[in-house]
C-alpha cells in the first residue's frame, strides 16, 4: 500500500510548511530549536495528515489519540502542526516563548492538547507507555499513542524501562516514532544513522521495529499504516537530517538549540510560506458514561493501644476505598508486600499495575494514568522514588495529580541499613511546585490521610513507617491537610516539641519525662509537614518561646526547616533545636538507630531542656 | 576445557560452604536474605577459588580485581566469601546486622574490600562500567571487574545504560554474572528462567553472553574462563533456585529477605559446617608510580566589571586545574558545550568521559573513578542531576569523594521553561550526609571555589548560571568553603539582603535603591550554602535585626532554609522574609523570569521596606 502521488505531492508541501514555521517561530522567538523540528517535519506532516485521530476543538474528548513529543524542544514543529490544524493562529505562533505564551520553550499542559510537561528527555516514551496502558486496560478504548523520540534519549535508561514494559505487555497501540538525525546537542550520537543498530536493541525487547527514509512520505505512510495493523508495539526508526532542508544547518554540528542564522533567507530556501490547512481525522464521537461507582467510605478503623504499622494502615486504607472509589488505581515497583498495596492488588486486580523494578516507569505511568482521569497511588520505599525525582519533577510541572507514598522511611526500618532508609524524601517533596507532604504517625491517621489525598490538586506525598506504632488517635477524628494535632498542652508548658511519624511517639516518652522533672511540654503532631499549620507553631511560639524539631531524615529541608519556616516574617521567633539525623547511620534495631541518630525520648528531653535551662 | 573431578568437588563443597555461613549470619541477626544468597553460592564459589585475582591483605594494591555485589542484599553471600577467604573471622560473621558491626544490611566500604555502597539495586554494573573505564583508560591495568546482578534490577533502566555504555566501548575487562533465580521479592520475575530473553536483549547491546546453569561448577567455571578471554564485555547468565539446598525455601515464594524457618536443620540439610580456606590468588605486586603531576594552579582572572557566566569560568578553571592536577577527570552527560566542560575536553581529552544523555551512567562512573583515586567532576545542567538523584544518595552512603556541577540552574535560563531549570538542586543536595553546597555568583569566585572543591571530602556540589554575569571580585580573592562575603556593610545597617549566585545581583541594586530611600541595606554573598556562615549571619542578625533572603530556587530547602537553620539555638532571631520562586514558571527573558518570580532587585526592595516598616 503507497500513497497517491496527490498526496504525496500534499504531505512533502506540509513539512515544508512545518518547517517554514517552526523556523519562523524560533526566528521571532530569537531561540528555541528549530534544526530539531525540521528533522521531523515529514514525519510529523504525515502524521498529523493522514493517522492522528484527534478533535483539536474537544481535547478532552477520551476517543482522541494522544500524541507526546518526547523530544519536547522539538516544540516548534508541534506548534506549527498546531497552525495547520487550525488549533492556533499564525499571530500566536510567532508569541512563540515570550512572556505570556502558552508556546513554551517546551510543551507543558497549559495547552490543552498537550498532555504532559516534556523537555527532560526520556520521559514521553514511558508516560506513552502508561498511557497505552489506561487506553487497553483502563478505559478500554482503542485510541492510539504517537511519541515522538529523539535519537539522543535512546541512551537515557528510562526509555528502555519503558521499551521492556511495553514490549512484555504488548502494547500494540503504542507506537514511537524515533527521528533518527544522527546529532545530539554537543556532536553525533552514539549510533548515528545505524538504525539497524536501535531496531536490534528495540527488537530484542519484543517490539516491532521498521526502518525507514524519515524524510521520503511514502515510506513513512507506510510505516504508520504497519505499525497500526500490528499486534506489538512499533518503533519506526527514521533516518533523518537535522535542518533538512536550509543547507547552512543540515546535518550541521553547531547548530542545535538556537534560530537559523538567516531566517528570510532559510524560509526562502525552504519554497516560502503557506498555508495547508489540515481536516485532522477525528475520533468516533464518544457517548458513554464516566463508570464512577459511589458509595460510602469506610475506612478501617483501629483501636487505642492496637500496634500497627502505618504502612499496613496504608495498604489497607487505599483497599477500602478502592471498593467505593472505581477511579483508583494503584502501582508497584515489585515491593508491594512491603508497601502494603499488595492488599490493593488482591481485592481489586484489574486497577493494580506492576512495574517491577522500575520507578522511572513506574511514575511516568501514574502521570499518564491521571492524564486520563484516572487517581493513582504510586508505592515504594521512600528511599528509591529518589531514583524516579526527575520525574516527579516534571510530574509538578504537568501540573499533573499523583499520589505517591514512600514506605520504610528513615533509620527506623532498622537492621537492612542506610541504603534502604528514606532520609532524604521529605527535602526532595517539600521542593515541588504545589507539593503536599504528609507524614502520619499512627494507623488511623495513615487511613484518613491515605484517602483525603484523593481530592487535593498536585503531587501528594504520603511517608510511612516499617515498624509497628501504637495507635494514638479514635478513628473518628479527622486530619485536615494544613493542620496539626497538640498531642499535650498546658498552660505551663514551657517548651514545645514537634515530631511527625515515628518521632511523635518519642515526643511523648519525652514529654513524659519532662513532666517528671517538673517540666511542662507541649507536643505537636505535624503530620502535615507541607503545608504547615502555621498557626498553631506560632501559638506554641508565643506561649511556650522554645521549640524543639525532630525528625527521622537529615536536618536539611525537612520538618525541621518547615518549622523554621513558618516563623519567616513573624515578630515572635521562638528559640528551636532542630534534632534529625547527623551521622551516617548503619545496621542497627530500630530502637538502636533512633538513640543513635539522637531523635529518641532521651535526646528529645536533653534537648529541652537544654532550651529551658539556658 | 573443563574443571578437574577434584576441583569439581572442592568447589561444591565450598559453595555449599558458602550456604551454610549465609544461612548462619541471617539466622544469628534474625534477618537479611539468606535465600538469594544461596542461589548465587556457586557462582561465587568458583570465582572466588579460581577467578578472582585479590589480596585481601592489601584492598588498596591497585592491580586487584574488582567485585561488586550489585544484589547488594546478597550481603551474607559476601561475608561469606571473606570468612572463606581468611578476611574476616567466623565469630566477626555473626555479628552481620548488629549495632556497630562492619557487616552491615547491605555492604558499605565501612569494609576494606567493598568500593561502594549497593543496596539500591541497578547501581552496580553501571558502578562496574565506571570501574571497568577507569582501569583501562584512566589506570591502564589489567585488573577485572566483576558483577554480580540480580535478574529483578534488569527491570532499572540504569542497568541498560550500562550495558549500552560498556558495549559501545567494547569493555572486555568487564563481566557480569547474572543471577537468574527467577524469584523477585514479592513473586516471580517478568522473565522467569528465560535466559534467553535476557541474553538477547544484552546481547544487542554489544555483549558477549553466555547461558549456564549456576549450580554447575563445571559450566560457570568454563563461562569465566570464556569471559575472560572475551574481547567483548560478557554477561554470564546463570539460571539458578533461591535457596538452593534447602527444599523449605528453595525455589518458593515468600521466602525473601528473611532468616530460614529453622536455621540448625537447613545447615544440616546442607551438609553442616564446612572449613573451606581458599587460597584467593594475588594480583601481582605493583611497583608503578603514582602519576599525579605537581605545577602551580594558574586559574583564569577576570576583570572587574566584565560580563562572564559562572559555568564559563568553571570550565575554564577546570581546564586550568586539569593542567597542573593529572588526577582531575570530566564526564559528561551530552551537554558539554552548555556546561563548558567541554574546554577541558578539548585540552584534556584523555581524561574527558562522555556518557551521553545517561546521567545515572554518569555518576556511576564518577563514583567509580574516586574508588581508584580519581578526582572526578560530573557535569550537566542542574535540572538533570535531579535523574540522578538516587546514585547521589548511594555516593554519599559510599562516603564518595565527587564533584559535582549543576548549570543552567533557577529561572533566570529564560525561554527554555522549567523542564530545563535548576529548582530542586540546593534542597537536593543539602539532604545528604556530609555535603557541602556551593552557588558562586561571580567569576573569580566560581574559578577558586571549582579549584578548591578537588580538596574536599564528600561530595561537593557547585551551581551555576547560564547568563552572563559582572565579575564583582579581583582574581585574589578568597573563598573558603563555609565562608560568605559581605559586599555592603555599615554601621547604620538596617536590614541584611542575603543572596547567593543571581541573586547577589539584584542584592546589590536592592541595597543601592534602598540607599537612595535613605535605608542603610548590609548585602551577604553566602556562596557556600552549605555549610553556611553562622558567625557572619549571627553578627548580621545581631546588628540589623532583619534578613531578607533571595534565591533562585524553590522557597523549601534551599538558600533561605540554610540561613533559618543557622538561627537554632541562638537566642536572638532575627526577623526574616523569605524570598524564593513561588508559581511555576513559563518561557520568558531572563529579567522578567526574575521579576515575575519576585526574586529580581524590586521585590528585594519591597521585602526589605516591609520588613524595616513594620
Amino acid at each position: 500500500m503507497s500513497v497517491a502521488t496527490v498526496d504525496v505531492e500534499r504531505l512533502t508541501e506540509l513539512g515544508q510548511q512545518l518547517r517554514v514555521d517552526a523556523v519562523r517561530a524560533s526566528g521571532a522567538a530569537g531561540s528555541g530549536h528549530p534544526t530539531s523540528s525540521m528533522s521531523a517535519a515529514d514525519l510529523m506532516a504525515v502524521l498529523l495528515a493522514g493517522h492522528l485521530r484527534y478533535d483539536f476543538s474537544a481535547s478532552q474528548n477520551p476517543a482522541n489519540d494522544h500524541l507526546i513529543f518526547s523530544k519536547g524542544h522539538a516544540s516548534p514543529l508541534l506548534y506549527a502542526m498546531y497552525v495547520a490544524a487550525g488549533a492556533i493562529s499564525d499571530e500566536e505562533l510567532l508569541r512563540y516563548r515570550t512572556s505570556g505564551s502558552r508556546l513554551e520553550g517546551h510543551p507543558t499542559p497549559q495547552l490543552p492538547w498537550v498532555d504532559v510537561a516534556t523537555g527532560s528527555l526520556g520521559q514521553g516514551l514511558p508516560i506513552g507507555v502508561g498511557l497505552a496502558l489506561a487506553g487497553r486496560d483502563l478505559d478500554r478504548r482503542d485510541y492510539r499513542v504517537w511519541v515522538l523520540c529523539g535519537d539522543s534519549e535512546l541512551a537515557e535508561g528510562s526509555m528502555w524501562e519503558a521499551f521492556e514494559h511495553a514490549g512484555d505487555q504488548q502494547l500494540a497501540n503504542l507506537i514511537a516514532i524515533v527521528d533518527v538525525n544522527r546529532l545530539g546537542q554537543r556532536g553525533p550520537t552514539r549510533h548515528g544513522w545505524d538504525t539497524g543498530a536501535y531496531a536490534r536493541r528495540i527488537g530484542a525487547f519484543g517490539w516491532h521495529t521498521v526502518e525507514i527514509d524519515g524524510h521520503d512520505v511514502d515510506q513513512i505512510e507506510r510505516a504508520y499504516s504497519e505499525a497500526e495493523r500490528s499486534d506489538l508495539p512499533t518503533a519506526i526508526l527514521a533516518r533523518t537530517r537535522k535542518g533538512k532542508g536550509v543547507a547552512a544547518v543540515e546535518d550541521a554540528e553547531g547548530a542545535h538549540g538556537k534560530p537559523l542564522p538567516d531566517t528570510e533567507s532559510a524560509i526562502e530556501e525552504l519554497g516560502g510560506r503557506r498555508s495547508i490547512r489540515v481536516e485532522v481525522t477525528r475520533p468516533q464521537a464518544d457517548d458513554r458514561l464516566p463508570k464512577l461507582t459511589t458509595r460510602s467510605l469506610e475506612l478501617p478503623v483501629y483501636l487505642a493501644g492496637e500496634q500497627v504499622a502505618t504502612r499496613t494502615a496504608f495498604g489497607e486504607a487505599i483497599t477500602a476505598l478502592g471498593r467505593v472509589r472505581s477511579d483508583i488505581v494503584v502501582l508497584d515497583g515489585e515491593v508491594g508486600d512491603s508497601t502494603r498495596s499488595q492488599f490493593f492488588q488482591r481485592e481489586h486486580p484489574e486497577r493494580f499495575f506492576q512495574f517491577y523494578i522500575a520507578e522511572q516507569q513506574m511514575i511516568a505511568a501514574a502521570v499518564a494514568m491521571q492524564v486520563r482521569g484516572w487517581v493513582p497511588y504510586a508505592a515504594t520505599f521512600s528511599a528509591f522514588l529518589s531514583r524516579a525525582y526527575d520525574f516527579v519533577r516534571m510530574a509538578a510541572v504537568s501540573g499533573a495529580d499523583l499520589c505517591l507514598i514512600g514506605s520504610h522511611a528513615g533509620v527506623s526500618i532498622g537492621q537492612d541499613g542506610p541504603s534502604q532508609m528514606g532520609l532524604e524524601d521529605l527535602a526532595m517533596f517539600r521542593a515541588l511546585w504545589r507539593s503536599i507532604v504528609l507524614y502520619p504517625c499512627d494507623a488511623n491517621q495513615t487511613a484518613h490521610l491515605t484517602a483525603a489525598m484523593a481530592d487535593h490538586a498536585g503531587i501528594r506525598y504520603l511517608r510511612t513507617t516499617r515498624g509497628d506504632t501504637p495507635v494514638l488517635y479514635g478513628g473518628e477524628e479527622t486530619f485536615p491537610i494544613g493542620g496539626s494535632k497538640v498531642l499535650r498542652s498546658s498552660p505551663d508548658d514551657q517548651v514545645t516539641i514537634v515530631g511527625a511519624g515515628i518521632t511523635v511517639h518519642e515526643a511523648l516518652a519525652a514529654a513524659d519525662r519532662l513532666a517528671d522533672d517538673g517540666v511542662a511540654a507541649r507536643v505537636i503532631d505535624l503530620y502535615s509537614v507541607k503545608p504547615v499549620d502555621v498557626v498553631t507553631l506560632h501559638q506554641a511560639a508565643a506561649e511556650t518561646g522554645r521549640i524543639v524539631t525532630v525528625e527521622d531524615h537529615w536536618p536539611q529541608g525537612g520538618l525541621g526547616d518547615a518549622v523554621l519556616d513558618a516563623f519567616t516574617q513573624s515578630t515572635a521567633f521562638p528559640r528551636v533545636a532542630k534534632l534529625g539525623i547527623l551521622a551516617l547511620p548503619g545496621s542497627a534495631t530500630p530502637e538502636e538507630q533512633l538513640q543513635h541518630a539522637a531523635i529518641d525520648a532521651d535526646a528529645i528531653v536533653e534537648a529541652a531542656l537544654g532550651l529551658v535551662e539556658s
